[in-house]
């Protein structure tokens, strides 16, 4: 997809990129002027492998104030982005064989890094009438003895669903008959809610299974940061141990002048976040809007997170195209809108589209994705 | 080590750490511009995996010029420091039970990593009358069916040495005997030479090994960029491929701002570094004129990087203390002054001093060591 997209710009074609998941806001100024007072500063040397003492402090206080979860400073490990907390964790704790329950749609990595730590990925599909949510059912029956990990992404990537508190208490009851079980909750997005749904984290629900929760998070999303590479996790003692031995023979300390601005980012104004989020909102009602007469084509609403996940099923029995990666390649190739095929998140017939960008590209695309998926729609069901 | 150091300094212990690798100078003015002006910019955002295009061609010239290497932009691959890229080489190619020859005394990371990646570390133990190099027969005499790579690093840490162009070509000549054999070549040392050793990447050495070659290098030391955490490796392309997917799924790309950061190292004035290695020099020389009347205390001279390794051997022979760790924590405890025993490195018997310190830090840190290694000199041997 990615090198179509590229072939087509070298081409000349104006393409409009809706695949990346990344806010296009700036990084917010007294960040960036944070990370050049660091530099200047001189911390630009080796930081404790596990984060500076002044971010693992601040990120113990953003979970005591903001998520009511307790973390002592060696409970709590600072990596480059989140990304490498979910791999470190797995790659720390998975024996060859060993299970990981992932409900899908899922974020694309998590299949991946479970593979790579030797696991054997156990995909749950979730119903779109669950909201894509995971059924505690669903949990029961995929566990046995081999299962070692659950993870949960809420609000979740690709789907937006936000799983209420009393839905995370539910899979905690479950979670709670298996003592092996671990969970991993990548809560990325928390700061992305809509419509009033309140951000639960899943620590917070199930305290008393504090000692097998690892809380994931970062300053990416929240604070348009995802080129500053600084994700944090909080967690039982034991585990952070394993993860932050790993680090140090993999990467070392996440850069210096990156965890300075996480620093400034969790420590400094918050207030220009319900403005970003009133951003986020006004864009996913455009593309619902302009999307929304596409005979065929429905649009599930997204409780949180920053994406559309499209269910072109119905489309997809239209003459012509059938799988959801090649209406994909047709929106780059006729529409010049990259989007990313729901097969790549373990759930064919979707597609998904980052509204995270400027109105008018949404709208640019909004109307070459209607221009092209209209005659799609009007052709003779197969 | 570090415990027993924070441990002392929590107690109001003036305490001199010359146990880190890392040099003192803070981080160029330019360097830091540029990140900040990369900030600002709004290079903030996600870059390709592999680094963004301005950094790998800047690699690839810096390969060309400074090394005779030639690389295309997909054979070039920046990371989250050199460490990384070491680590990604090995967890892409090495099977369970598969061989890595590592000469001793070694980075204590080598090793580790090839362990983490289901190899098995051969140690090959060098001699400090060779300078601490790797002898073509004892190269021969360690690879089996089951040798998967051979790591070398030159200048060497914390060995110092600098291998001449010649034993390197000694050691392609058994390299080009085992078509299997992979070269590891870890170069981040390279711009800390002394006495006019000239440095020699081994690539430029063994053109005709290039496909099995990975040359790795950062801008950590040269620049005294630690923290920022950038390296670079280059190779051939499906290696490069192998380890581009593998950061995929573990950290994505090194921070943006880093990249930036080494991009302005990478291309910009060079005129300082002639001034920090004649630092280098000073401090090496004022090491060794303070300790050098310790009856029993060898000191190697190291020809690169920035440690000393001194040859503790026949002090270890008299009562009270025997191993090196011993003599280390002794260090630490009565000096003040934290170093790294060489069982870490593979090499016990000795003990590894990092100079890249300010001179009135290697003076104090001499002076009390000097007190201390005196007495222990003066007793019966046992």
């Amino acid at each position: 997809m990615a090198e179509t997209a590229k072939r087509l710009r070298d081409q000349g074609r104006d393409i409009i990129d809706l695949s990346e998941g990344e806010p296009d806001f700036p990084t917010p100024p007294h960040v960036i002027a944070a990370a050049h007072a660091a530099a200047l500063a001189g911390k630009t040397k080796y930081t404790p492998v596990a984060g500076t003492p002044e971010l693992r402090a601040a990120v113990a206080r953003k979970f005591r104030k903001e998520n009511n979860l307790e973390f002592k400073p060696d409970e709590i490990v600072v990596g480059t982005g989140a990304k490498q907390l979910v791999f470190n964790a797995l790659m720390s704790t998975l024996e060859r064989g060993d299970e990981v329950i992932i409900p899908a749609p899922y974020w694309v990595s998590y299949p991946e890094i479970v593979e790579i730590a030797g696991g054997k990925p156990v995909i749950v599909r979730t119903a779109e009438h669950d909201d894509f949510k995971l059924r505690p059912d669903a949990l029961e029956a995929a566990i046995n003895e081999k299962t070692r990990w659950l993870i949960l992404n809420s609000p979740g990537n690709p789907s937006g669903a936000v799983y209420a508190s009393e839905e995370l208490g539910q899979l905690a009851d479950v979670v709670r008959q298996h003592a092996g079980l671990g969970i991993l909750t990548d809560e990325i997005y928390e700061k992305i809610v809509f419509d009033g749904s309140p951000f639960q984290s899943f620590g917070a629900v199930a305290m008393d299974l504090r000692d097998r929760t690892l809380t994931v998070n970062g300053v990416s999303k929240t604070y348009a940061m995802t080129g500053w590479r600084i994700g944090y996790a909080g967690g039982p003692r034991n585990l952070i141990a394993a993860m932050v031995k790993l680090q140090g023979q993999s990467t070392t300390n996440a850069s210096s002048i990156g965890q300075a601005a996480a620093l400034a980012a969790l420590t400094g104004p918050q207030d220009f976040l319900p403005g970003w989020l009133e951003h986020y909102v006004r864009r996913r009602n455009l593309v619902e809007r302009q999307l929304s007469d596409i005979p065929g084509l429905r649009i599930p609403r997204p409780e949180g997170a920053f994406y559309l996940f499209l269910d072109c099923r119905q489309l997809l029995s239209r003459q012509g195209i059938t799988r959801d990666t090649e209406l994909a390649e047709v929106l780059i190739e006729q529409a010049g809108v990259v989007t990313v095929p729901g097969s790549e998140f373990g759930t064919p017939g979707y597609i998904r589209i980052c509204f995270a960008r400027p109105e008018a590209d949404l709208e640019a695309a909004c109307s070459r994705i209607s221009d092209i998926l209209h005659p799609i729609a009007a052709r003779t069901a197969t």
